[in-house]
This record gives structure tokens, C-alpha cells and sequence, in this order.
């Protein structure tokens, strides 16, 4: 392992710093990395909090002004774990600085800023520096493995893509009013929260672009009870707060059309009772079809047309074993991983590319392509539905 | 049971001639009718087959001059099991001669069609004559169950309605050119066939209206090697045959607006591979949730808000039980039913329907309203997929 | 088609005699026979409720002497439905009549009855008299599957049988006392009513013989609610009557070793609350596994060791499709088949066989041989659990 | 949190030693502890292999002089993960020390060595040092719930307690022979290794203990190859290597009377091909059932004799709401947890009970009752199954 660790800023104390906390924490653990990484400073607005979130999480440092850590010469990575609206000035600000970036998703709240953070990040690759965006799912080791079998050629033609992100922890009418339901804060709803998610994964597994899309959105829920504190997910609203307007859709659903021609239907929606967090793709080939659902995370279901006729059949694999993609560094097979292992591949792939100087994935400019696609759902659902070209870089 | 029964003219001697033969044969002895049955007739084209299937299938007689047939004096229902260009003439005629009509779905090719056929029906009513669309799945236990849950008010103000009708037997290039894939007889693909069926489960489960649709039609593969002679379902294709071209859809895909501002998502699609009879239907509401896929068709899948925080969960609830609906006259609680039992207890309903002079369900002012919807389909699929208005009445 | 029918005589009203008929009444209708079947006359104890059954079930004639019946020369079968005290008067007297017998399980209530029988059915063989066991899970399409699939050699060594069949229609201690309770008709309880299918489907599936066993059996709830009439399975029972003791085991849970060196555990009760009908096997050989729920009676569980390293899984398999047994005759792949299927597969084996001369199983002494694991379960329960060896024949 | 944090000696450096490292690792950053926690000192035999633990894992020192270890002042825990025949003699130092100690389970190999050290365990509480054992299952969330559900009283009687462990690791003959099939080792085979666990979550949840069994063992593979170094779990063997006899069981199967009456089937095997880590533990009582799979380890089934007539069924209850045990301090809901979760809790509870001076679950004599009923299975299974009274401590 090399003399000198990786250096890493986390900014952001919320749901997804506590993630990337744990995931930089593990991750030269459980992995032999080329480099060590050291967690030296974490950011917030509220000093106190950051303090505590330091000393809880096991950051060396707490700082409040962003802007001058990206700067510190003693810093070589930025995280970046605020909501989409500070997203750009951030990125543009840390790749200036020549700091490797790894930045949550949806990259940004439109699709200029997106484009323009791209453009940033081909440009520092130029510089050896990376940056990558924080499509977490795409290193579930079950999607990991979907990914490899396609890329393999088993499925043949792809027919299908069957996406749906189903949550339900606004449901409840009197869930409190967070900065995830603001548009300025949030960009939009599910769509851009969780239905990126499923047009990452889409887009990536299938190795193909959407070129076009008709949606709705919708808002179930127009008005919800203000709180005090923003927080990040859920909670229980009190029935008789205040109520303000939710200004972002609840749920997001559109038809789409990819590039080699299969035919896809998505859903978003965080009023889906019941469903909790069943992030789910299923694509259908000529030869061969796959299927995810994160609530059974640890599992991939595969069908193939090669199998023996009469003896064919889904079969349930248990994304466990030595071979399958980041297994090689946990526990025996049936020893299941879960939610945050995914943060934790994030950072071994990033540490790994910084130390080759090799490519990273996702790249800014698949977050743009992603940004893209979500520009075209709300046009779509603004124009009566019409299928909207996705635009092109 | 009166003494008098029920004489019975079955028009169409393949799958579906097969299945209703099964149910008349079946309903009477397991369930208490009013009515004995009387399987006279069973009328197809071909004599020598005709006369077959009437040995093989247990009806008195066999005919091939449906319109003789439906002007017996000695037949009170006529059940018509041809392909969809052909419903309109014989539900005409039989309703004219004053017999009770059962008739298979889709209700016709055309929403004309299905509208003259839709006032012939109502005008029959007003002599006390029935007629019936044969979307068997609605007495499917566990589809029956759904929705007596709604209409007990159970799932509060619905969201979402989430339906898949999802196949795979065309899903070989080298699947033969059937009559279904032709638009001339079956009127459309999968749309028609298949997506007709979770249209219908989608407004009668859910009490409520489709008003909107937005839509993609998709056919992978246009042609097929042309066979000999047509066949119901599937079958395996010689690649080196000579091919026609295929004329309908293999896939249907749209959103959907409900007049109870619900938001549905649609898939119809024989292209599915591993996909055998996933006829899939989930309603989210806001006060509990319910999932159904025939593949598990003796199951259906409940989420209550107001079970005990911390113990909520869908419940897998065995529609086996002597209070779920038809299952009073099965076997004990965990015994299953298959396929076929649905058009069993078709038969038990218009059976009594008939003997009590009451209504049945669904009318052909149901299915013409299907109809309505897969027009809406096929228009909003030939103009970009703007959301486009299902026609009222 | 023979131009002389099969005349059937049925002997017994109650749940098993509805499942019979309706068996009767549909083989020679869904599958092609060598024969017709003739529904002749159904034998009752009560008068008016055979009267009643013979028209419900559509026999030709009632009757209330089976004396009598089995011996009139226009009955070729007689299918005995009774409880299990009487079916060695009766067998043994249609077998010297020279009628076809099949006989519901368990073959007897003792193995004294059930070698008699055994003896008789093969004296009755070499006059051309077949003899059958009503073990009908064997021919539940999925169940033969297994079958199919061991005898073909995938497993390799079986190491393990595991063997479930759960209910739980008397888990309320106020479920009344039902001849099913009651150890002078029933033979046993849990042991002797599911356990026995159990043990047939594991000898049967896995080719091999049990050999020795270790058990223990349990009744929790040792009187019941006394009814005026008895009826065949459950019914709720009113906690203020009269209670007569339950003279049978509630549960018998035991270890096996079977002579092809494999290692069994079987659990049979009516205890567990909330299974249904969880007629459960599982084999694991040393190259392949199965496993079965009827719960999920169209599914089959798979896995090879022969798949690809990291695409291993157990594949779901849904046993609806041409190739899998007796699947020719039904609906198109998905479309499943319910808990009487499986009996309607035993009159078409026995018809066909009956017409060709040839052998059908489970013979007689296939069921005397689970006669005797049953004995010997219950000798090692009565021996502190000692392994007690099976007798041999 | 309290200035002087806990100062841990981990000794053990394969499987079990990088899964409690990962364990003292993130405790103390994912939940709040009242002390924080020092990773000083990993001991192994060899010191070069240490180092590289050390390094790798993030302790500050390595040690192979495990001893000397136990015995420095600036030492509070001492954590073992040697294997089973060394348990004793560290554990006994360690106390003797004035330690608190977490022992991996089996606590021992033999009920002697057990008891001796449940004894010295009794005595340091004594001096508030406390001594724990790690069934880490009973920390897995889905396991910790079922244990409140139980002792809320929400099952009625239990009458079947139904426990699985079926892994598959050595279903392959040709599986080398590591220590673990070693008896001088392990103590035992499957029997120790995996069906002690279930032994104790049985236990653990029903509230009630094992007071006889009647067992069976089986080796089914008696030789495998040789390796030069032994390996943790599993890996693939040459075929052509020198093989060496295994000495333990593959598998054990016994039932099991409970001294609340309840009736237990257990089976643990390494020889079910196809199941990976099939933890499995099913409970039926008179009022509700739990079951449990760790190969779904979030999830828990519930059935309520109390849900209404009509709706009841299996509630598939996603343990990853706040509400559920260890989970206020992880994610959303619907984001499930991993294997290693359960060892990050024990270090948590074992931290605060330190801190508080409570009491710790599961104690060394929670421990040595497993040992005396894995005593009592291997009695029983060398003595023709004969139902073995487990001993009383």
C-alpha cells in the first residue's frame, strides 16, 4: 500500500454524509487497496453539528466553509452529499483545485448545470483528475452482476425494460413538508430523486440511451405540515402544524424508447404504501431475461432460453459467492450484504482509478445523459404527454 | 333445482371452446345451481373436427351452421368462443332470438362493434335476456377478493394502479404466424388479446374509470413463418418456413388516468421471456395496498396502514378459504384452484343470473367501455403518444 | 374410443368422494381414452343424502349396500372414498369380484389390513385385476416432475430428504372432534392422514426405501367439542359443548434413514398455525436439488450443480407447460392447475392402464409399505424415539 | 461519551476475526455508545500474518503471545475467535484478569470445559466483569424481533419450534479437509458449527429449553484432500490430492421436546446443495407463527390468529423500520442489512452493558446449556436415537 493515504473532504452531515462516512471508513478495511485513505475533514453550515458528526462519523477535522477546504492543498478528494442546488458551484469549484470528486446524485437540479459540471469533469481528465457521480446501485453487487451479464451477450435482443422505484414514506398525507419536496432545494420529486436511480441503471445495464420518453408526473399530496428542522427522509408529520405546498411531483411514470430499440416503462413514486424501497429492474431479451428488486437485494433472478426445455425456470441467485462482482472481499456465500456495502464499492473503484489513473464510472457525462432524460420527462408531462426526443450532448 | 334446464349452443371449438366446455361441465356439479345445464350444441366450421370436439367434450350435438344454431328453439344460451371478427354478427343474432349470450373477450375488433352490440345488449335486457363479456379473470378468487376490499372502502383514496400482462410464447422469432397475430381476425396483439383482460381487472377492481391514456405499440418481430393451419397459442416455429408479415402489436405499453385520480402504468407484452401468465395487477391506496399476479394465482398479497407499526407487512393471504368468494364450494383451506376454475365460476353466475332474473357482470357496456380504452391506446400510439381522451358514451 | 365404457362404482360421499367425482366426471373429457367412463351408482350409508350426492355429482344410480354394488356385473371399478376401518372389507371383496379397485390412503389402518390387501391385489393381478392407491400428490404435475427428474440420475447421491406437511385446521383447541380424531375410523391422526402422503411421495420421488425410523408424536389438544354430525375436515367449533377426547397424535415428527444411504426429517401436523396445506419435499443430491410446496403446487424448485459457477440458483419452474406430465392435456404454459388435477391424473393412469393390461402404481404394496413406516413411527414413539427398523415384506 | 474508551484485544485473525474487527470498527460510528471504543492489539500465531491483520483491519498493534496479552493493564476486552479446543484456556485467563470477554461460539468442545467456563464467567460478574458468547444471529434484527414478538406473548402456546441450518459448502467430496472437519479442532461437524446456533436462537426465542432429544449424525463423505494451510470455510479441492478422513458429521438431525411442550424438529447440514446459509427457525403457536430465513435475512413472516377472517396470511414484514430492534440507528426503511450488522450489535450492546454494568446476553451458561444439548444429540445419536434427557446444569 502506498506512504500516502488519500486524503478525503465530505461535505454534508445528513442521511448520505452518515453513508459515505461509512463507506470510506470501511473501505480500506474489508478491501486491499492501493492506498490508504485518510477522513480529514467533514463539512456543514452549523458548526456545532458538524463537530458532532466529526466526532461521531471519525473525521479528523469539522470546517463549515466549503469553500475554503476544497482549496487546502492537504485535501485530495471532495465528496460532495448536499441537496442538487449547491451540487455545481461545489464540483466546478474542487475539480478547479485539481481535487478528485465524487458527487451524490442527481449530479444537478437542471440540465445547464449538469452540462456545464461535464464539461468540468472531461476537462480535469485531462488533468488526471476524476470525477464521478454517486449512482450508488450500480455497485449492489446484484446490478453489478446484471450489468455483467448483459455486457456478456446473454440476453441477445433486449425486448423489455421494466423499471420501477417504489417507496411509500410520504404516503401518509401529514408527512412533513422536507427540502425534498421544495424544487428549489430538491430539483424535482421522486423523479429526480429516486427515478434517476432507475434510469441510471437502466441506461448502464442495458448499454443503451434513451432517445425518448412520454410521461406524467403527479401530486397526490398538495399541501403537508412545515417543520422546524429540515430533515432527510420521512418522519411522522403532526396533523395539526401549519401546512405548505409540496412544489415537486410525488410520482413520476413515462413510456421510453432506447437506442437498440427495446421498449421501457418506468415508475417513481414515494406513495406506493407498502413497497419501502423496491428499486426494481427486469429486462427481457431474445435469449435471456434478468430481474432485480432491491427489497431482496442480495438476489438476482435469471432466466435463460439455453436451459433445458422442461427444466427452464427463473433462477433465484444468491449474489453471495466469490465470483460475483465485490464478493471476493466479504463473507461466505449466503452471508448477505446490504444497503451501504454499495457506498462502500463506490469508494474501492475510486481509490483504485485515482491510484491507476484509469477510467472511472459513472461519469459526470452519464449524470448529464441522466439529467437529460429527466429534462425530457418533465417536458413530456408538460406537453400533454407527446414523446419527447431525449436531447442529444 | 328446477326442472327445466338450461340448454346450452357452444360456438368455437379451441382453447376457449375447450375451457367453457370444462366450465359447463364442471359448474353444475360443484356448485348448488338453480338450473340444471344442458351442453346441446357445439358448432365450429369444420364438421369432422366439430363432431370430435363434441364427443371429446361431451355435447349432445354437433353443428356447423351457428346461425341455424342460435334460432333453435331448443337452445336458451348461446356461448360464443370465436375469434373477435365474428363476435358482433352471432351476439346479434342470438340476442335477437332471444338467448342469453356469453360472449369471450375482446367484445369485438371496433369500438363500433362493441357500441351496436352494447345496445342490443341493453335492449335484451329490457326482455329480460343477458348478456355477457367473458373477461373470466374478475371470478378469479383472489381478483374477486380485490375488489370486494376496495369496494369495502378498505384502500382509502387509490394512487396508484400498476398492471402487467406479461407473456413470452412469441418470444422465438420462429413462433409461427397464427390468426392472433393477424389484425384482420384478431383486431389487435397483445393490446387487444391480453392487455383487454388487465384493462378490465384495472376499472372493476378499482371502481373507477379510465379516462386518459398516453401510449406505445411495438411489434420486434414482423415476420413469422406462415403454418398450414392456425393454432390457439404458441407452438414452435421451422425456421427455414416461408414467412408472413405480422399485423399487430407484440407489445402495448401506456399510463393511464383514472376519473378517481388514480395513476395507472400498463404493459402488455408477449415478449417476456420466462414471463408464462404474469397477469399482474397492484392498487395503492392510501390506507392499505393489494397485489396479484396470476402466476401465484391462489394468492393475493394485502397491506393494511392500520396494522401495528413495527408488524406491518403484505400479507400472503391463501385465497383458499371457505369466506373467500367461489370458495365455498371447493375444498379445504390451502387446496388450490387452477386456471380454468374462473370460467367454472362464470357459469355459476349466469346461471344463477339467469334463473333470478338479476344483473351480471361485466356487461357488454363493460367491455365496449375496454373497447373505448384500446382505441384511446391506439390512437394515442399513431399520434406520439399525446395523452389522449378515452371516448365516453 | 372403446365402444364399451368403464362403469364406476364410488363408495363414499364426503370430501373425498366429491374430489373422485369430479375426477371421473372430467378425465375422459380433458385427455384422450382409450375408454369411456360411465358414472354408474354412488353407495352412501345415509339414503337421501346418497340420493342427494348421486344427483349433485351426476352418478347414474344411488345406492347404500356396497355389499350389493360390488358385485353387480355392470360395474368394472369400484373406488373405495370411505374411512380407513372399512377399506379392507370392501377392496378385498370388489378385488374377488373381479372389479378394478382404487382405494383412497392410507390403504389401511393397520399393516395386517394393509398385507391382506397387499396379497389380494397381487393374487387379483395375475387375473388381470389392477389395484390402486390413492396417493394422488404423486400425480400433482410438479410432484411427477421430481419423480422424473431423480429417476433421470440428476441428483446423483441423495443425501437428504426433508419431508413437511403442515395444516393447521385444528389449532384452535375448540375445532370439534371429527372421525378424523378419532383413532377406532382414523387409524391415526396427523401420522397416518398427511404423514403417510409424505412418506409415499419421498419413497416414491427418490427411489428408495425408508429403513428405519425415530420419531416422536404429540397431541396438544387432548378433547374436543363433541358434534352431533361428523364431518371431513375442520369446521369451527363452539367452545361451550360437551368435549370427548382426541384418541389420535395432533403431530408426528421423526428421522429416517432410507436404504440408498439418504438422511430424511419429516414433520407431519395440523398444528401449525397459519400453513394451509404445506405439503412440503426437498432432496439434495450430490449433483442436483429439488424442492416442492403445495402451497405453490405449480412451481418446482431446481438446482444444478451442473450451471454455470455464479449463475447457480434454484429456478422456480413452472410445471404448466407441455413437456411436463400431464401437461399435454391442459392450457397454455402458465396457466395452473388446481388440488383435483391431481386425481383426475389417477383415473386417466388407471383407465389407460386398466385398457392396456399393463401395471399402475402406487400399487397395494407400495401403500403396505407405508403402512408399515407409519407402524414403525409409532412403535418408536411408544420406545423413547429408539430407530425402529422398518419390517420387511 | 466517556473521556477513557474501551481498549479491545481481538484474538483471532481469519473469518471471525475481520468480521468482529469490521464490528469494533463501526459500532461506535453508527450508533451512539456511551464509551468509545480503541482497537489496540490483534494477536495471531503467526506474527507475519498478524502484522498484515493488524495493518489491513486497523489495529494498532499486533501480538502472537496471546497470553502475555490478556494480562496488560491497558487491556479491557479480550475478544475470541480462536477455534472451539482453545476457548477455555484464554477465556479463563482473561477473566482471571479481571476482562470482560466475548467468546465465539460453540462456547467449547465439550460440556466440561463449557461448564468450567460458565463457572468463572459466574464468578467475574461477580467482580462486574462480564462475560458474553457469540450466537451473533440473535442480533440480526429478524431474529431479535421475533424474540420481542414471542415474549409479548403474542404466539399462545408454542407447539413447534422448526429449525434449519442447511449450507452447502461441502457438498462437493472433493471439498478440502479444513480444521473444521477436524474433531480435535471443532469439537464436532455441522452439528457445532452451525446447529448450535439454532439450538440457542430456539431457545433464545422461545424462552424455553430443550429437555431431551433424539438425534441422528451422518458423515456422508468420509475422506477429502489434504491442504497445506486450512482455510476458514469452504474452497475448492484437487481431486488428485492425498485425502485424509473427516472426522466430524456433515450433518445432524434430532427433534426435540421443549420444557414448555413444545415439539422441535432441528436439522443442520454443509451438505444441502443449493442452500447457502439457510438459517431457518419457524415457530407455531396457538395464537400467531413466526418464521425466519437468514437467506432473507430483513425479512420476517408473521401470522396473527387475530387478523380478521378472510384477510389473515403471512405478513412479509421488512425488519428495516425504526421501530425494529438495533434499526434506529441505520437507514430508511427498505434498506436492508448485511450479515456482519449482527456482530456490529453485539458490540454495542456488550459496550453499554459494560458501561452500565448490566447484564449481557447470551452468557457463558446460556452457552454451556447449548453445549449440554449438543452433548445430549451426539448421546442420543450413538446410542440407536433413544430420547436423551439434555442434563441439568
Amino acid at each position: 500500500m502506498s506512504t500516502t493515504p488519500l486524503r478525503v473532504a465530505l461535505i454534508g452531515t445528513a442521511f448520505m454524509g452518515r453513508a459515505h462516512s461509512q463507506a470510506w471508513r470501511v473501505a480500506p478495511r474489508m478491501f486491499e487497496l492501493p492506498r490508504d485513505v485518510e477522513m480529514s475533514v467533514i463539512v456543514g453550515r452549523d458548526a456545532g453539528r458538524t463537530e458532532a458528526a466529526a466526532r461521531q462519523q471519525g473525521w479528523h477535522e469539522a470546517a463549515t466553509d466549503w469553500k475554503q477546504v476544497v482549496e487546502r492543498d492537504d485535501i485530495d478528494v471532495v465528496d460532495i452529499c448536499t441537496p442538487g442546488d449547491s451540487h455545481e458551484e461545489i464540483a466546478l469549484a474542487a475539480l478547479a483545485a485539481g481535487k478528485h470528486v465524487l458527487c451524490e446524485k442527481p449530479l444537478a437540479n437542471t440540465v445547464a448545470e449538469a452540462e456545464r459540471m461535464a464539461d468540468a469533469a472531461r476537462d480535469a481528465a485531462t488533468r488526471g483528475v476524476l470525477a464521478m457521480c454517486g449512482f450508488s446501485y450500480r455497485r449492489t453487487p446484484a446490478v453489478a452482476l446484471m450489468q455483467r451479464i448483459v455486457a456478456q451477450g446473454r440476453l441477445g435482443d433486449i425486448r423489455h425494460v421494466r423499471a420501477q422505484y417504489l417507496q411509500d414514506w410520504i404516503s401518509d398525507p401529514d408527512a412533513p413538508l422536507t427540502w425534498r419536496l421544495d424544487k428549489e432545494k430538491a430539483g424535482s420529486g421522486a423523479l429526480g430523486d429516486i427515478g434517476a436511480h432507475i434510469i441510471d441503471s437502466a441506461q448502464w445495464i442495458s448499454a443503451s440511451l434513451i432517445t425518448a420518453v412520454s410521461a406524467q408526473l403527479r401530486t397526490f399530496v398538495t399541501s403537508r405540515p412545515v417543520q422546524g428542522e429540515s430533515v432527510g427522509l420521512g418522519g411522522r408529520g403532526a396533523s395539526g402544524a401549519e401546512r405548505g405546498p409540496v412544489t415537486v411531483d410525488d410520482a413520476a411514470v413515462f413510456t421510453a424508447d432506447f437506442d437498440n430499440g427495446a421498449l421501457g416503462v418506468f415508475e417513481a413514486t414515494r406513495m406506493a404504501l407498502g413497497r419501502k424501497n423496491a428499486n426494481r429492474i427486469e429486462l427481457n431479451g431474445s435469449k435471456a431475461s434478468i430481474a432485480f428488486d432491491f427489497e431482496r437485494m442480495n438476489e438476482l433472478e435469471y432466466f435463460s432460453a439455453d436451459d433445458e426445455t422442461g427444466l427452464q425456470g427463473f433462477r433465484r441467485i444468491q449474489v453471495t459467492e466469490p465470483e460475483h462482482p465485490y464478493l471476493e472481499a466479504w463473507w461466505p456465500a449466503g452471508h448477505g450484504l446490504g444497503y451501504e456495502h454499495a457506498f462502500v464499492h463506490e469508494v474501492v473503484d475510486l481509490v483504485r482509478a485515482i491510484d491507476a489513473g484509469s477510467e472511472i464510472h459513472p461519469t459526470f457525462d452519464d449524470a448529464a445523459q441522466v439529467q437529460r432524460v429527466l429534462a425530457a420527462v418533465e417536458t413530456s408531462a408538460g406537453d400533454e404527454s407527446r414523446l419527447t426526443k431525449v436531447e442529444k450532448k
